[in-house]
């Protein structure tokens, strides 16, 4: 490996980590929920932009950075979002088995209403940043260095105490059409953020009884 | 919102982040990197388990949990997927532009040889766990968790000094077919593990000059 050949952006030197941090950051991964309970206070000024900065450190396919957020500040648009879900969620429940419709219909699966900071992500297949580098046979490339990008701010959302939920159950050429974005961004995900009315280290459709999780190595297997 | 119901897997109580965490994380964003020059070196004894423990941890959709892990370790499977990435390489160099052909082939673009750790990462759209919740208008939810389970490997990695290498220049179905795997299983990247040859704060893609990272502003657009 060559040495360094550039000035840091950080610290200026390699950074290792200590198992404290180790420590704090595995506490970080269990204290980050889907949050669908939000305070209405507003972000602190500045909180929103801090967290789109970050995630843009995170990785993407040949340095394409394919990650578009739309901030949606009007209450026309959040208002057609908000119908989009509500139609979507319907059409979810009327699919339930009859065994679980009861339970999916006490769900509450987005905090539209009082999240006071909503943030759609898009990814752009058409950019030619990156010059199509690592994407030629996954093109879906794109989308999932979008996702590190949400998942980044996930993490440094909860770190500052604000959550963040991923609201999916929307139709994403509706959102793309509300929202009015290139016909060449896809639609990643619809974020709410905004100050947790609780925390919890178990996922809310777990303690509904929802699902529950699995371990680990049921999910791993080994080509000896 | 309810009190918590449930005892803690974690520290038993809400967690709260100080501002030298967030520091701390911070330097984890600007540090992790796409790595493709490993030392030889094996990772530590269950280092691997921790890391895939820690990617369960990761947000799925409706609770799904649709991450598999596939642990590469035969030399004959390793060979297998080494050969389609050299026929995907060659593929991308010949389809670059002249301007951009000498700069493709002098990249090195995944560390498959030194790697000591190889895991590929599949997504099980079959699956039954989280009984379809938040995947009815977006299937491509059951792919986008599988990401962030990368996304955390990555990030709990580098806080060990272990660097990752995420390679996407294969073909999906190549990969299935030699690691085996069954037909539901989307692919979604082949990781590289192991100690680093050296630490940067600058991805390699800008070192070389293939790309240079955009301020965050140029990705955000604003619906007043």
């Amino acid at each position: 490996m060559k040495a360094r050949i550039e000035g840091s952006a950080a610290t200026g030197k390699p950074s290792d980590f200590d198992d404290a941090f180790r420590a704090r950051l595995r506490d970080l991964l269990i204290w980050r929920r889907d949050v669908r309970r939000f305070r209405r206070d507003p972000l602190p000024d500045g909180a929103l932009e801090r967290l789109i900065e970050l995630a843009c450190l995170a990785p993407s396919v040949g340095l394409s950075q394919p990650w578009r957020f739309v901030i949606v500040d009007s209450p026309a648009h959040r208002s057609a979002i908000r119908k989009n879900f509500e139609s979507c969620n319907a059409d979810a429940l009327a699919a339930q088995s009859q065994q679980r419709a009861a339970a999916y219909a006490r769900l509450k699966l987005a905090g539209l209403d009082d999240a006071p900071c909503h943030l759609a992500v898009f990814a752009d297949r058409a950019t030619a940043q990156g010059h199509g580098l690592g994407r030629r046979t996954m093109p879906e490339m794109i989308e999932y260095s979008a996702v590190t990008a949400i998942h980044t701010i996930w993490l440094a959302a909860r770190a500052e105490g604000i959550g963040m939920g991923w609201v999916s159950i929307l139709e994403p050429a509706a959102v793309a059409g509300i929202l009015d974005v290139p016909a060449n961004w896809t639609f990643i995900g619809y974020l709410c953020l905004g100050f947790p009315q609780g925390e919890d280290d178990i996922p809310d459709l777990e303690r509904a009884g929802w699902e529950q999780r699995q371990p680990a190595p049921s999910s791993v297997v080994i080509r000896r």
